[in-house]
């Protein structure tokens, strides 16, 4: 019979002790394979406890396999693998990935002003979906996102970015970085992607990570050259028409029309239009995105409210053109939906009444502020003329060089005086501008306008305009 | 000179008609190449129009590539290249995936009772964070998760699974989907991979979805076999050791000590464990993760809140072992978390005061209630002992064989009564369950208990029990 010393004053259960004590007897090799245990009344009347008691131990040890359970006959030790060898080691805690120290002035790409996003309104709007819609916000949304906010979202762009698509065409999904990956598992791996070099890198690494042989292509000043693509041997390719990353570039219409020859020339190719800050042109009206000349279905069109509304929102989406689309629907509908429900539901009440359309409108005067201020401080304090900046017209970003001023002295100087700027270099596949053609990105999307002047100044004086 | 017609009342401002008028006159070829545009004074002038209006107009053709701007000397037409021929037809509208229509009771396994939420206490948070924390909302999360989420998680992980993970370890993201194929490109997909057979048919498509080669494996009373594993030469394998779906079976001590001895022979082999109902056992305590039993860093632990709190909150998450992390910190640190900030910071909440393991108490209770109604009916309805029962001792789901009847049979008497149930077959590779060995499996979390003695009543007449 087995005494297992029990404590009826343990923080743990009278099973539990039962369970453990019989366990490490097994693990030991003190209880032994085929041994038959005593019964559940046998023991329970040894031990003083109740039979139930017993029973949880015993049920327990059977349901982890330290027992077996014979009916009519009782409960047996199992034969134990010998596990294995124990070498665990307290996993070391890596450090949290920690910000580097920020200089005062930093002119990150990524940063966005999320000052102005209207709070207010976005919690009143939560506030009275938690009110009206329980139930319906806990069930699994489709997979391609509510309904409701894809007709939004494809009124949106019917209205502002000349496209028309229907609600059916629109994939939501947690950023455009997780929409990417679905897309080359959409296209296929096999294929060859190509990227814009310079670019951003993360595109590059998303299409690597999720298998795909990705070719740097050259830009000239009308943005990705279609020659050099052909040339390439790709089938699709990644482009930032409206705005290009980092150098600002506007595709013209004639290179528009160019690259969609390039997809048309062959079955299979598509283009991957990444409208990322098209929302921020400053003067005149929105360029119309590629996908709206599109005439046979090769682009898919990518977007995120990332940028227009606020970075910890994780809301992309991508249109599908319809032949994608039956592919999407007959192989990839089994993929949960990305986002919950709960933000698809506020973000689809915001654009219906109107809000996202106010915000972006004041976020746009309040860009188109800072720009003016930074391009009016680089005047002033540029009386020598060196700077040339580039791609000012449109969105939170521009791209600055300085007569006879190499790429890395601009940077370092900078950061010896206070402000963080990002040399063009880092864009490049090669890791290197040109020789001549480096420079440095300014975001200034994060950067309060009461801070540029202070900033515009260290920077001439780093530069020595 | 240019004579546009304009209208005044009209909708769209005069910039944008001399835009679109002089756009089609380039388009269609009579406004050819080179050709120099009157003077923004000149044309001004000539249509009575503030230069002002002009200046916009050319502004936006030179942005869009139609017109070039010599400076100093004013708007030149650009070449373009011919424009794809257009084909556009309207995007033929698909249908929304619809639902298949739903009989009056259904034991599907992807329901969960989202009645018993407790949305008040959510809504409560929810508003609570809304007022707290207004701008830290908005910003980038770290890639990893909100750290004071992980914190708590690793903490419940502590308390309830047996885990011993730093938060460090913690990738919180948009489903256990997501951070499979994330896992996916940690690993690499020239390894092979292996999944149980039957299983979760998602899984293997997510896998393969990724790029990766999947090899099924066969199971036994213990799980899946070991043997057939090694023999598969497969390098990572996916397990549900707690709970199998779809046969229930738990993979008893010795069984996961032999999957971690294979793990061990060769550097480079993973177990990825989804431990994805584990909350819900019904008797004893819960068993521990094998996770836990790993000596050497080769488990990679995978659950999710989609069972336990709500599908529609799409937040899951995985543990990575130490080696791996080092990996991941390297490589995959730019990715951007893709669970929205919002969520998180109420989750967080939810776990830290207690919320989450009261709720997940109340659905024990609830789901053990549900299953021992279910047995009680069986139990009532069929006195010729003609059902074979399995996996009944945990979580949602469990798995329904009758003597002398086959699957389909099975599947097809009791759509016919107006219940739907689930053929085994489906969960295998091969489309059919071994001959004798098909079943049909009634997850019971989405089917209310007053509605499960008809549904029993019902099946036990489709099935003449």
């Amino acid at each position: 019979m087995l005494t297992i010393p029990l404590d009826g004053r343990a923080a743990s259960p009278l099973y539990e002790q039962i369970y453990q004590y019989i366990r490490r007897e097994i693990e030991s090799g003190r209880l032994s394979a085929g041994k038959k245990l005593p019964s559940k009344r046998a023991l329970s009347a040894h031990l003083k406890v109740s039979q139930s008691t017993v029973e949880t131990a015993y049920g327990q040890l059977a349901a982890e396999g330290y027992l077996l359970a014979r009916p009519r006959s009782g409960y047996y030790v199992q034969r134990l693998e010998a596990p294995p060898p124990v070498l665990r080691t307290e996993s070391s805690p890596l450090p949290e990935a920690s910000a580097a120290q920020t200089p005062p002035f930093d002119f990150s790409t990524s940063g966005v002003d999320t000052g102005r996003f209207p709070f207010s309104v976005w919690a009143k709007l939560t506030r009275e979906i938690l009110c009206e819609d329980a139930r319906g916000l806990l069930q699994s949304v489709h997979p391609q996102g509510d309904p409701a906010l894809r007709r939004e979202i494809a009124r949106y762009l019917r209205d502002y970015r000349g496209i028309l698509a229907s609600p059916d065409q629109i994939v939501v999904g947690a950023g455009s970085e997780y929409l990417l990956g679905l897309t080359v598992q959409l296209l296929g791996r096999a294929k060859g992607y190509a990227v814009e070099n310079p670019g951003y890198p993360k595109t590059r690494r998303i299409l690597e990570g999720n298998g795909a042989a990705v070719a740097p292509i050259g830009m000239d000043e009308n943005g990705l050259r279609v020659d050099r693509l052909r040339r390439s041997g790709a089938e699709v390719v990644h482009v930032t028409p409206s705005h290009h990353f980092p150098l600002g570039t506007v595709m013209p219409v004639s290179r528009r029309a160019e690259l969609l020859r390039w997809a048309l020339e062959e079955e299979g190719r598509y283009i991957l239009e990444d409208d990322y800050d098209s929302e921020f042109r400053f003067s005149g009206r929105p360029i119309p995105a590629l996908q709206g000349l599109d005439p046979a279905g090769r682009v898919i069109y990518f977007n995120t409210f990332a940028k227009t509304l606020a970075p910890s929102l994780r809301i992309g989406y991508m249109v599908l053109p319809a032949p994608l689309l039956a592919v999407y629907r007959r192989d990839f509908l089994f993929y949960s939906s990305t986002v919950p429900s709960f933000e698809q539901h506020v973000l689809r009440r915001f654009l219906q009444e109107g809000y996202f359309e106010r915000h972006l409108r004041r976020m746009r005067n309040q860009y188109k502020a800072r720009r003016d201020i930074l391009l009016a401080e680089f005047s002033r304090r540029d009386p020598g003329r060196k700077l040339q900046i580039q791609g000012a017209d449109t969105g939170l970003h521009l791209l600055v060089r300085v007569c006879r001023k190499e790429e890395d002295e601009l940077v370092s100087a900078a950061e010896a005086n206070g402000v963080r700027v990002y040399g063009l270099s880092a864009y490049y596949q090669e890791g290197a501008a040109p020789k001549g053609k480096g420079g440095v990105v300014l975001g200034y999307a994060g950067l309060p306008p009461e801070k540029i002047g202070e900033a515009v100044f260290r920077l001439a004086a780093a530069w020595e305009l």
